[in-house]
């Protein structure tokens, strides 16, 4: 890479905001672009990113190509980025599926460039705004290469998330999508049926006590971006929620057989997940 | 009432042990009664209650007993109760069902005087070990007459809760379970289903996200006290739980057709039941 190192950042919200605001503040200069123009104007007067010229002219000086873009905006955008990228530019994204865009890179011929970033941020919040230094920092993220990614691709990929703190793990693109159908997304999905049927029941959320509550929590993130994650991941996300389905029918059906000690053991086994914080 | 006035307490565990202490701590002299006798040994010598004699004697004494056991161990002390009351003593309870307990404490014939409570305290330890002076400072405490309590018993209840900082909210018990069904049963065995699910699936409780962890932080809570609850409230929260699994199954459906409007519409609608606080 020359020095300084240069980085360009498609999407300009919570995540690529972060990351762009990360690289500025530690030597990178940093060209970015956003769908929203008010956005990407923010970000300019911020003297957080150079702006990217119209049409992605200027891509090719980057070293590296951050897509912050929600994963079928990223799918759509990788055969056009094929002919843009400088001879040793590396690609990431930041997506939390991970199985279509890394086969999307491979079909637009960036295998070998393209290595996918997941970072565990935990943040509900969106947008420029919500965007801020630190946010990767001590964060776990899931390196997925292509199958076809160049070693020195996925050493340089995590090279950067190390410079911001952060802590790479590689995962195959099929095994994170399914852990994370198991541990987050069909968590997420239980959150929004209980808010639907509450809803529907014309419960008011202040009849929530506190485990109402911490079991409606996460219905209050962002519903166009957990749609998109859904329906990309759908194949590993309903077969997890059929299995809780079928978990809910035999606590109903011991509940309903009025059967105490098969209620306890059941309860008993799911005891280990939770916790005694209050 | 005497003074100094009297109470009984059935039961010496987080809820009984906490309310023995804040009585003892305002004024009350408290006998108390626990099954396990080192728990009863411990709260002696605590010096929080005066043992009540085998076969509960002394408990004429009491101008209010208050049945701190599970629902169904209630259910079957009532009628032993029936005889030993005085004649202007007022009984309570501290169950998370009301229904059965209210029929219960009619057919003993002690409708007049039973008065059910159900304190919303949050915490998810349990025993005398947890126990602890002004627990229920500023809690709910719904107040279920028996449809024959009288006034002066209800507002005997309400005046006990006033003065341990409590705010107690008078409701039906059919309306109680129905409600707590929708805030709190359900929501627990939505936490159980998933965590017994990640179990067999052969996940970790340490895979898990910010997200996973708050869907399965209730799975933590008694094996015994909830196998209780769910087998009492069975017929109010089996149809609660088979709401919310038809909208798992449209939010599932809605993924698999790959719907993204359909999917965006139902995570807009119950949006407003989540938060953004992290």
């Amino acid at each position: 890479m020359r020095e300084p190192p240069r980085a360009a950042v498609l999407g300009l919200g919570l995540m690529g905001g972060s990351i762009a605001r990360d690289l500025a503040s530690t030597g990178w200069v940093v060209s970015g672009w956003d769908s929203d123009a008010g956005t990407l104007e923010r970000a300019v007067q911020a003297k957080v990113v150079q702006p990217l010229a119209r049409a992605l002219e200027g891509l090719e000086q980057a070293d590296l190509v951050i897509l912050a873009v929600p994963v079928r905006t990223a799918v759509e955008l990788l055969p056009e980025l094929a002919g843009r990228i400088s001879a040793d530019g590396v690609l990431t994204d930041l997506a939390s599926t991970k199985r279509t865009v890394v086969s999307a890179a491979v079909s637009a011929g960036l295998g070998k460039r393209f290595v996918g970033s997941h970072p565990l941020t935990g943040d509900h919040r969106s947008g420029w705004e919500a965007s801020r230094t630190g946010l990767f920092e001590g964060a776990p993220v899931f390196i997925t290469g292509t199958g076809e990614s160049e070693e020195a691709s996925i050493e340089r990929v995590c090279g950067v998330w190390r410079g911001l703190g952060a802590r790479p793990k590689r995962i195959g693109a099929v095994e994170h999508d399914r852990l994370m159908a198991w541990v987050s997304h069909a968590p997420q999905a239980l959150s929004s049926a209980l808010g639907l049927a509450l809803d529907d029941a014309g419960l008011r959320r202040a009849d929530l006590g506190p485990g109402g509550r911490a079991m409606t929590r996460l219905a209050g993130s962002s519903p166009a971006m957990w749609a998109d994650i859904f329906i990309d991941n759908s194949e590993e996300v309903a077969p997890v929620i059929q299995s809780v389905i079928s978990r809910l029918r035999s606590l109903t059906g011991a509940m309903e057989r009025g059967d105490v000690m098969a209620l306890k053991r059941l309860l008993e086994h799911s005891r280990g997940w939770g916790s005694d914080e209050g």
